[in-house]
């Protein structure tokens, strides 16, 4: 166990207009954990009621995610996720949301997860975010994601978080949001200026963008002919940056963008089916045969243009 | 003069939240040809009326562009857009279009025009640009552009452009009015079917990519701090991109990706400030750093991931 994932573990419930699929594991640790699988070695801190299927703990015990730290509550329901997704499905509509155990949910860590050297803190209350951080010991790195809900209800708390991580990784709407500025490079300046290493826009289709003090790297996303359920892609890409990272011997620019090559590449697999089907079952071959062609496309031959 | 462009001479008046600017040069075939002429030896195919000041014209041959195509109707008013931008700037607002001399304009191509190897298709109506390609005698690479309007009102001619084309340049929202679709690589690969080699597809801030029926590239937009004026960013990469295209020998997949960053770093230049003021005023070496920075932000290390 070399890498902490704080975040939800769910069920969800998904419509788009590819189809659907009812009562599917779901939640941002539970997506991160399954992408981070193939680099590193992910255990999860959450929980679930125990009405959570057997087959969901298989499934990521079978993907080597440490489940020590995985709280699970008798009597208690798992959170659930029912929604849908229209049209260009950039935007998820919201059925129901019953948080059920994780509305009471602390964060323990057992032991040996204090002493884990990378982090990852899901999308979760920026109070429960600095519990976990006042409980480790030694990180190498941390990275933070977010979402509007926070931004909107505790600005001054998630920028606690903001100041205390190595890396703040966050959507263009919600950095333009945090930061009051339409402008990518303003707001991540400002965001840098917090004290983070490094900022991570993601821009959904469009790609994703890490900024640092004096660098600069962006990636597209793999171009899908289908995409089918755009669920857990933020989170895939989060951990299957973190992931990377924590096989990186220096933490330098090279390693953050190979890190992005990772996350983009995850994050493309989890979009082409429901769930994990997809990220449960890749190859170390896909895998890289993936990178393999997002470097291509990115390839600029030498540019002295004139 | 081995670059042919077609398109609108205008004069402008701009307001946008860093400023305004009356009656400054502007026009598709402006833009572009000052991009391009860095690059490449443009003439331009256009009109204006005799009120079109001399300084402009002056700026125009300065840049070293043919001006043997320029109409100039005596006693005719030059076309001349009002508009301003808010927010973001990611949509210009019309306060007033006065096509005047443009209304009733039809290209007339010079002799040795018609010989050019290269050419750009700027956004007009489609019917010009049909006539363009009538006289044109034995083009190498054509390069077309077009707006909304002629989605709306003239699909079909439109798509007799697009099949007698090379490169079809369009931004996202445009394709995906064309197709039916909001997925891009499905727009790319409905256009492709249409005959052109390449598919421009421009997202303004979030970059540009270009797909072939085997291949895929893309680029960030460069980061800017300060946009002041999005107008003409459009033509100035169309400009770039073919005046670059120009001094390939072969055209190939490279030749076609170092277009794209010719592109994007005129692009780039032109935003910075009012009208043509930032990119007629560049030197070669201040173009060859932009496209060296950008090279940069797109390297991506050797990347088995696993």
């Amino acid at each position: 166990m070399n890498l902490l994932i704080v975040g939800s573990v769910a069920v969800d419930s998904i419509e788009t207009p590819f189809g659907r699929a009812d009562n599917v594991l779901g939640g941002s640790a539970t997506y991160a954990s399954i992408a981070a699988s193939y680099f590193a070695s992910p255990g999860i801190v959450g929980v679930v009621g125990d009405d959570f299927a057997r087959k969901h703990i298989n499934l990521l015990k079978k993907r080597g995610v440490d489940l020590k730290g995985l709280q699970i509550e008798s009597g208690g329901k798992t959170f659930h996720w029912s929604g849908y997704y229209e049209g260009d499905m950039n935007q998820a509509h919201s059925r129901s949301t019953c948080l059920n155990v994780f509305e009471s949910f602390h964060p323990r860590l057992p032991e040996r997860y204090r002493r884990a050297p990378f982090v990852l803190l899901g999308n979760i209350h920026p109070a429960l975010q600095l519990e976990v951080l006042g409980q480790m010991t030694s990180p190498r790195l941390i990275l933070c994601d977010t979402m509007n809900l926070w931004i909107k209800t505790e600005p001054k708390l998630l920028e606690q978080v903001f100041r205390r991580v190595d890396v703040v990784c966050i959507n263009d709407g919600e950095a333009g949001q945090f930061c009051g500025t339409s402008s990518l490079p303003q707001a991540a300046d400002h965001l840098l200026r917090l004290g983070p290493r490094r900022v991570i826009i993601k821009r959904g289709s469009h790609g994703v963008s890490i900024f640092g003090r004096r660098s600069f790297f962006s990636l597209p996303a793999v171009p899908l002919p289908k995409v089918k359920d755009p669920t857990g892609a933020g989170d895939s890409f989060a951990g299957g940056f973190i992931g990377r990272m924590a096989r990186s011997r220096t933490i330098n620019e090279n390693a953050f963008r190979r890190g992005l090559a990772a996350g983009t590449v995850m994050a493309s697999f989890c979009v082409e089916d429901f769930s994990c089907r997809k990220t449960a079952g890749l190859t170390s071959k896909k895998i890289n045969d993936r990178a393999a062609a997002l470097k291509e496309s990115v390839r600029l031959p030498a540019v002295d243009l004139i």
